[in-house]
């Protein structure tokens, strides 16, 4: 399945800022065929450093897609079945405008003078791209992480939109741990003299301190234990310690690579706006009670978390669960025993692909 | 208690790598008073970024030491009862002789042409001042974290130097993820232009990426738990949100000064070094198991951990213990709930005071 993202052009979006972004792009790709009732429609919804190239083999890269191991004929998201689409986040540098994009006004990037954006603006630009399709209901929005996160936004803002909504691995609102780690990676970025106040875009990115950012989120995705199955302590290319600065243990290696591939594919501003956007994410900002606030919603919901998530934990998804319950909504939860850490949303996905399509399948015999 | 640093000059050390320092110097505290016996020292041994002022209220900056809540008269560590000392570790930058030292054969700081030094080295060093104390057996070495480690390797190396040995929050090797946090923060060092190879003791010193290294550092030492209890999602000076990327949370805010903080006290190059010396340290290297090499030690244990230290966590402690006890060694073991994470052997410290205050006076009975 060999895939290619399309890209959609807008006049504008009004954003929660009260900024208006003009005019806004917003880059996909799908999987599998829209039905005549348009009742058969999936968005999934990528994480942090995702993009559109959710599943299939990218055209250009080659690439397998970020869910290819949940997406595709006869997998958790069957594309026999449904239509399955991806979008590239606002703010992201993938295909959809960012602060990378060119500001039409100046013809040249938009840097930090892009306007900030929030969970609330990346569903509200999704919407857009699905009232342009005609779809008038989402059987599903899915996915993990801050994917989640707009799995949750889209059930509670558009709820005659949403028939059913998995948030996987993900949380109401960043705890200060998730802010911090954040903020570390947002002050590497900007501590590098080549940010340069986010002008780089003709000179060279910040390329050591993007790196150093990927570094500390690629430890957060991962347990202590499936680190130490993966690397343990064992020595890099060597017969014995040959003390000193160069790389010695394996887990160092692979950390500096991460580190160095992600500047490839990865715009530094946008990990700032990204980040931001997490961490101003509060489903029941303000006043409201959480269970008030998704009590608005009318989807089902499937909550999924991984045991050894300590980045985004279980108690996070409970907290979901139990405000959804008391509001006499439809959810299912499930805890699964993984080892990966967060990135087993991403990697171990057996049990998960089994809960997800018995839960699609369910809900869409009864829309069908 | 106004106490003051003093610092004694050794001709050379060998080190572990094979490298020969001369001279060595090594600062040190010490509270209380020797007893005729010379049956009462006990050595202190500071975690990472720590110095050799534990206790009492330093001369210069008027700062209360480390373990000030552990160390004075009718604390734990009872200096109306005991000789307690502590220094600061080799390749440390507050006294003791390190990588920002004056090399005396090139009259310049040594920079990166220090020699790798490990934690052996560090109690190498400690010894050869017990030595110039006179002293022929400590009745204690203990220390958190590092200095747990250093409290283990006394146990092993010196066992007719040591009466009883207290690792802390500690661990008899780094995993995968301690070192690659470590690594993180040495990595952002290194990436920052002002690091110059290390050579910047005559210019300015790599501030924003030891900041970013710090920043890394505080939140692992904190908890998931006490990290929302001190900041939760409380705005900084703000009524409301203004969208943006300065300060927005108080936590960020914390995180900037502690790591802006830093810079005017630690050495970047000593940073690099200790972390590589924790992260080279593993009790039983080779093909010796852990029991037969903690085996070779005679000293009495007590092993703390601490619920909700997920940087050094309980399994650490349990897996001395376990080894300890298959060899019929002495051990006392005690998990403490407490709520601060990493930091708990610095804050939290009611029942870890009254262990160690237990623990030093049953030895102390039979010794004295």
């Amino acid at each position: 399945m060999i895939v290619e993202a399309n890209t959609v052009k807008f006049d504008s979006i009004k954003l929660d800022s009260g900024a208006t972004l003009a005019p806004v792009e917003i880059a996909y790709e799908s999987y599998g065929r829209l039905n005549a009732a348009k009742s058969n429609a999936i968005l999934v919804l990528h994480a942090f450093s995702g993009d559109a190239h959710a599943a299939g083999i990218s055209h250009d890269g080659g690439k397998p897609g970020w869910w290819d191991n949940m997406i595709g004929p006869g997998k958790a998201f069957d594309t026999n079945k449904y239509f399955v689409f991806c979008t590239n986040v606002l703010g992201g540098c993938r295909g959809t405008t960012g602060p990378s994009s060119i500001n039409p006004v100046t013809a040249a990037p938009y840097a930090m003078s892009f306007p900030v954006i929030t969970i609330g603006d990346m569903v509200r630009l999704q919407r857009m791209l699905v009232d342009h399709f005609g779809i008038p209901k989402l059987l599903a929005v899915a996915g993990g992480s801050m994917g989640g996160m707009q799995a949750l936004e889209w059930a509670v803002s558009y709820p005659d939109r949403v028939v059913t909504s998995l948030p996987i691995a993900s949380t109401v609102r960043h705890s200060a741990q998730q802010i911090a780690f954040n903020e570390v990676g947002r002050q590497a970025i900007m501590a590098d003299p080549d940010w340069n106040g986010g002008n780089y875009y003709d000179s060279k990115p910040p390329a050591r301190g993007l790196a150093v950012a990927r570094m500390v989120g690629h430890i957060t995705y991962m347990s202590d234990d499936s680190m130490r199955e993966k690397f343990g302590r064992r020595l890099r290319d060597k017969e014995e310690f040959g003390f000193g600065f160069d790389v010695d243990f394996e887990v160092e290696s692979y950390l500096r690579y991460r580190g160095s591939q992600f500047v490839n594919r990865f715009d530094a501003n946008s990990y700032l706006y990204i980040t931001k956007a997490m961490d101003y994410f509060d489903l029941a900002a303000g006043d409201r009670p959480l269970a008030a606030v998704l009590g608005a919603a009318s989807a089902r919901f499937l909550v999924i978390s991984f045991s050894s998530d300590w980045l985004y934990p279980s108690y996070q998804s409970q907290e979901i669960v139990r405000a959804l319950r008391s509001m006499n909504r439809d959810v299912a939860y499930v805890e699964l025993e993984a080892n990966y850490g967060h990135d087993s949303f991403l990697v171990d996905v057996a049990e998960q692909a089994n809960l997800v399509r018995g839960f699609l399948a369910s809900t869409f015999e009864r829309v069908a």
